[in-house]
């Protein structure tokens, strides 16, 4: 099992690393900037997770290469001036990817840690978009929160549920962290590709 | 004890729910929004002070009524369209309940870890406060910080003080605890009722 | 050794309250703005720092005349105009210093906790500048992430490292701390008045 978590939470990481560096760099900043936004988007999520449910020491600071892998990152970032070419609108996917596995692994390791679904869930959602709202308020003029986008923190929190329907039908963890990862992600894109909101927006 | 505690506890995470969830709807948010905004104001204050008291499970993890709560009102708000037309002046009143409880709790809680009269009341103060200034930063164009309101963060550091003092001449807790209450709260409608500020504005 | 470091951690609070302070009062804030951006900007980075690596209870906690302190010098602030009239210059001698000992002595913490080199310089660079961050987003318009300065994270980094490496050739703690400092303090001195920075500002 460990195998598959830590692997998924790498992709995780390089996901929403590369997500903010696009962000960083289309805002022109400087390479701390880079650094900087990369490294709060990829790991703010579960800081705040590991924070809320006491779990010390935090994953990156147990797991010191994540770190050590978001600095390399942001040099290349920062120096190879193909990569700074990218547009904004390149960081859906990663974004995506990003979302479905930490919104899991959020999920999960509240459960293990004998959470209830409920909450379980909530925690899930937390740690699954606090990154890239952080992202998004330190790289945009609108706060993240007056936006809105396509459906967001609703997927997260549906595909936490699902995985956990899953997981208590099936038993199978490996299948149903797959189900639920992949519900997110597709769910994601869709929304996007087909600009499903919660609320059209009137008056702005 | 308890039961007081934990009712008046009750009363101020439904008031700054409430209070943030007016804020968030008169800014025309979707019901992600609307229960973001509650749930921060409501919870952010609480969660703020048991991570730096490293007081854990957080006490809406250990209470997960309290979210199931906030989630509900959240989805009232959102698609009862009566409740959305409530001007965001009417935030004052459920506000004023809200940082006298949680000041007066937040404080309470420090004493009873053992902290310093001095440590209790800023913890008070942070408590009472964090929720609040979190929901008006996400909500309003001019940062918190920099608008010259009536005095509010004084108030509950005066409150703290006079249950602190009663506590230790009354020696008893309930009658102490709704001297300190009813002191921030009235305190609280008279400053914005008769326009009580720390400082003038001159510049702006 | 317990002296010495109490003794820097006091001036560095001093140094980063006053940097906080004239930065709140050219922005003519009031006497609880005043205290606030004073406190966030001086307790900040050495909070993140500990609630980072629980370490538990926190150090304004542990020594209740830091926060004491901090009010005592935020009435003065206040209520005396010639403080009032600094201008907002002024700050980048206090902010050196206080990034400087911050810096420095949140990457000894660390090792001492037993965290490896890079973790430990990663959190010296979040004690040092974290404060200081707060401090410039609650009192600037333009967000801290884009603003060209000059070098500022980068020097506290590579102070982090000299102090590590003379820990390790020189066996001497109070001469490895000395010599981390002054060039952090140094050098950003020298980046300020030399105006270097780490890539030049083409768009905005």
């Amino acid at each position: 099992m460990f195998d598959i978590v830590y692997g998924l939470e790498m992709i995780g990481i390089v996901a929403f690393a590369i997500s903010g560096m696009i962000a960083a760099r289309s805002k022109n900043m400087d390479p701390v900037g880079v650094f900087t936004i990369g490294f709060i988007t990829a790991l703010g999520g579960g800081t705040l997770r590991d924070l809320i449910m006491d779990n010390h020491p935090l994953y990156w600071i147990k797991h010191q290469e994540q770190p050590i892998f978001i600095l390399c990152l942001a040099i290349i970032f920062s120096y190879w001036n193909r990569l700074g070419r990218i547009r904004e609108s390149r960081i859906v996917v990663p974004d995506a990817i990003g979302l479905g596995i930490f919104s899991i692994l959020g999920a999960q390791l509240a459960l293990d840690l004998g959470h209830s679904w409920f909450i379980a869930s909530l925690l899930g959602v937390m740690t699954g978009t606090f990154g890239g709202a952080l992202r998004d308020t330190l790289c945009n003029e609108v706060p993240f929160i007056f936006r809105k986008d396509q459906i967001y923190a609703s997927i997260s929190f549906a595909g936490c549920w699902i995985y956990f329907l899953c997981q208590w039908q099936l038993a199978s963890e490996t299948v149903s962290l797959t189900i639920g990862l992949l519900f997110i992600v597709i769910a994601r894109l869709l929304a996007v590709r087909y600009d499903i909101r919660l609320q059209r927006d009137k008056t702005y």
